[in-house]
């Protein structure tokens, strides 16, 4: 591992985050709030140590970076930044270190869990820098998952891997550049598109920009206490949840839909899959909460849209306490919780591509056994999916499970209770914010222990990075030469 | 398909389920119990059905089984046990015709899942025919995972297949019944010597029956409102402890025991895993009950491994309301449900094997990534296993995994509550018993809508037949010729 290389490309990133507290900090010498001073300094407590890694070591030569350099630059960059993000939190004495760190993390994850009890009593400043996490998390996240894990053989785009020409290390750095520079222009284009809708909406600036952030990278953080409930309005709730929707399918397919191939977005088997289980649950959770829940159909179908495509797509924005609902759509919701969206975009979860490529698997099986001498391939649209890939997709859930199951015996022996232990790791490992029980919709994670805070950050990054990224970096052999 | 064959077999298996009926009958005859006269109709019902297919079919030629019929046979077996089981319970009155299948269900699918609210208050004969539903379905279950699946590549067992000769349909009656005659003599054998210990514990020889019934088949049912905790021993809690992991251990393993190659069984890696979990899992759940459950460290170590193991072997038997202990031990015991004891036994749930499997497909990905070129085979013990087992253990998870989803949604649409709707299945395709919430072991499946329980007589049979083998009979192809 060249050390000064990683080193001096971390600097780059420290100078990034210190320089996007700058975008905050603008708000607060508006506001001229409480959160100024916090700000400026952790601006420029980054901003200083990013300068010094840089300068320390750029003379650092490096042809490439390699597959284990991939791996260990991708896990660092999401946890310094989570903790270089938590500085304005604490440094404002807003929240303790614990805390400061959870909001960070979950900030930068796109989770948008909270310990906040009262959100609006936070500075304007400090409340656009939690959002703004979002933002930045979701932005990394879609270079990460469409142009640099494929390349690292880990997460849901590995089946296209075989599309684009090899891996070869010294390739990967301009294609990067080239590919991140495409999905950021698409992002960019969604986040101002809906800042105007939601301004057309009544909204005003400060609020349209903080529920935009929260809702493009699909993390969940509001500027309200009630979240999207606050606003009461049927337009800002249908906005958001074709957003979130939009959010929830892969950045690549955006952009092919922007340069005019409507044909091949809408051949994709997985936002065919995605759109069908969406549209199929939110009639089930449309037709369950009119009968128990609301007296109109057009509200019953509002709530119950808004609801699942949050929920589906890891976003995590509420409009109505779930736990009140009939039992059939909080099952529905906790399967959704497992899902997530589409792999390419800012949704967390186990993702779409590989729930199909699960049930295709055991679709084999059966076919087998009826016809034990027949061969079947498991396809994709039109491509044959290779063994490695499947393995994959395998591992990544059975490691996933696990990791569920070890996060949340911990959490238990901590003394939190059954339904909040297996929620609230679920909840985290796939970001989306809120579970069930004492992590439900109306509560947050103020409640529980710090050191469940801890390995509950862990989980958001761990679900985040999909999984392996982190893992094999506690694998001793990994950092053997 | 050879109906007529089939037909004549299934007659073969109404007979021995008829004169079954004479067993408890003895027991009605003694007590001049109210159930002398609906287990003396059934048992003339069921022998003479029996007696009419086989009379009917006898002249039928057949070469051997094929694959098919195999499936068809296993699966029709179990259902029509169960259901000829349910006669006596619904003939005399004492329970309405739901619940007399879902008991009888419970019953030979080892499950142990009652809807009695009273069960001390049925006569004599009735409780000892509920009782030994479990030990016939014990039976069937050793010969039908050792013998019978693997020859059809399904269920656990698989892995061993190689080790026996080659699975042609002509061999496949005489090496069933020879392989059956050796299980059922260390069945038998187990069930004698419990018989006495639970004798010499000063229990009376009926109590003795029915509590060795529910343990040697893993299944639950006790003759006791309060389950094992009626007889509040110490002894008994440990003798039954000790048989319920007993017939937790592949039954294969015993007669290898029984015959000297100690050497053999303690080199099985699954009987290793089993044992190394179980043991861990007592040792956590004795501390944290030790620390805020009991007073004595006896006491405490006594109720964790009698429900540790009780559930781990997916008996169910009780003798503490868990749901009052410490959430990391109900979170332990969740987990449990899942696990299972080991392949080959009369223990429900996914298996050790299988677990063990997983684990190692898991780690294989983690070394595949850290290592992008080298190849690594899974191994168990010495033996290497094949991709098409693997991809079975694989699909078998998948199937599981989404049967429950399905049948958990299906019984929260009957507004069931969600703990309750997703562990009752959990319970029941596990074949457990008691889950949490309304069907907590302080409670039991008297109250939820018949359907719930028409469903969940389903999901024990198809967790029972190892999934597959109920599975492939709704694909239109396996009807095709």
């Amino acid at each position: 591992m060249n050390w000064g290389h990683m080193a001096g490309l971390l600097g780059l990133l420290f100078l990034f985050i210190g320089l996007s507290m700058l975008f905050p900090l603008g708000f607060s010498l508006y506001y001229r709030d409480a959160g100024l001073a916090p700000l400026l300094w952790s601006s420029s407590i980054v901003i200083f140590i990013g300068f010094l890694l840089h300068f320390l070591f750029r003379k650092q030569k490096a042809a490439g970076i390699s597959h284990r350099e991939g791996m260990f630059i991708v896990a660092s960059a999401w946890i310094c930044s989570s903790l270089m993000g938590s500085l304005p939190f604490m440094l404002g004495g807003f929240m303790t270190p614990t805390d400061a760190i959870f909001e960070s993390f979950s900030g930068f994850t796109t989770t948008g869990a909270s310990i906040l009890n009262n959100i609006e009593e936070l500075p304007p400043g400090i409340i656009m820098w939690r959002s703004f996490t979002h933002w930045l998390g979701g932005m990394g996240i879609i270079v990460l998952s469409l142009a640099i894990l494929p390349f690292l053989g880990v997460g849901g785009m590995q089946l296209y891997k075989a599309e684009v020409s090899g891996p070869s290390p010294d390739k990967l750095k301009p294609r990067i550049r080239d590919t991140a520079m495409i999905l950021w222009k698409v992002y960019v284009f969604f986040t101002l598109v809906l800042i105007v809708l939601l301004l057309l909406g009544g909204l005003n600036f400060f609020d349209s920009l903080c529920q935009t952030f929260g809702t493009v990278a699909t993390g969940g953080f509001s500027n309200k206490n009630a979240s999207i409930a606050h606003f009461d309005s049927a337009y800002v709730d249908w906005v958001i949840t074709g957003f979130m929707f939009l959010c929830g399918i892969s950045f690549a397919l955006h952009y092919k839909l922007l340069t005019g191939k409507v044909c091949d977005v809408w051949k994709s088997p997985e936002l065919r899959f995605f759109s069908l289980v969406g549209a199929s649950l939110i009639l089930i959770a449309t037709i369950f909460t009119y009968i128990y829940s609301y007296d109109s159909f057009t509200q019953a179908l509002r709530y119950s849209s808004f609801q699942i495509i949050s929920i589906i797509t890891s976003t995590g924005f509420v409009t109505y306490d779930y736990l009140l609902w009939p039992a059939l759509i909080q099952v529905i919701l906790l399967f959704c919780m497992f899902m997530g969206g589409c792999a390419g975009s800012t949704a967390g979860g186990i993702k779409c591509m590989r729930i199909m490529l699960l049930l295709k698997l055991a679709y084999r099986e059966l076919f087998r056994i009826v016809h034990p001498h027949a061969v079947r391939q498991v396809k994709m649209g039109k491509i044959l999916v290779k063994d490695d890939v499947l393995n994959g997709v395998v591992g990544f859930i059975i490691i996933y499970l696990n990791l569920m199951i070890i996060s949340s015996l911990l959490i238990a022996a901590m003394g939190v209770d059954l339904v909040t232990s297996l929620t609230s790791v679920l909840a985290c490992i796939s970001n989306i914010g809120p579970g069930f029980g004492q992590v439900g919709p109306a509560s947050n994670y103020s409640l529980l222990p710090d050191p469940a805070k801890w390995l509950l950050s862990l989980c958001m990054v761990l679900g985040r990075l999909e999984i392996y990224t982190i893992i094999v970096l506690m694998i001793p052999e990994f950092w053997k030469k």
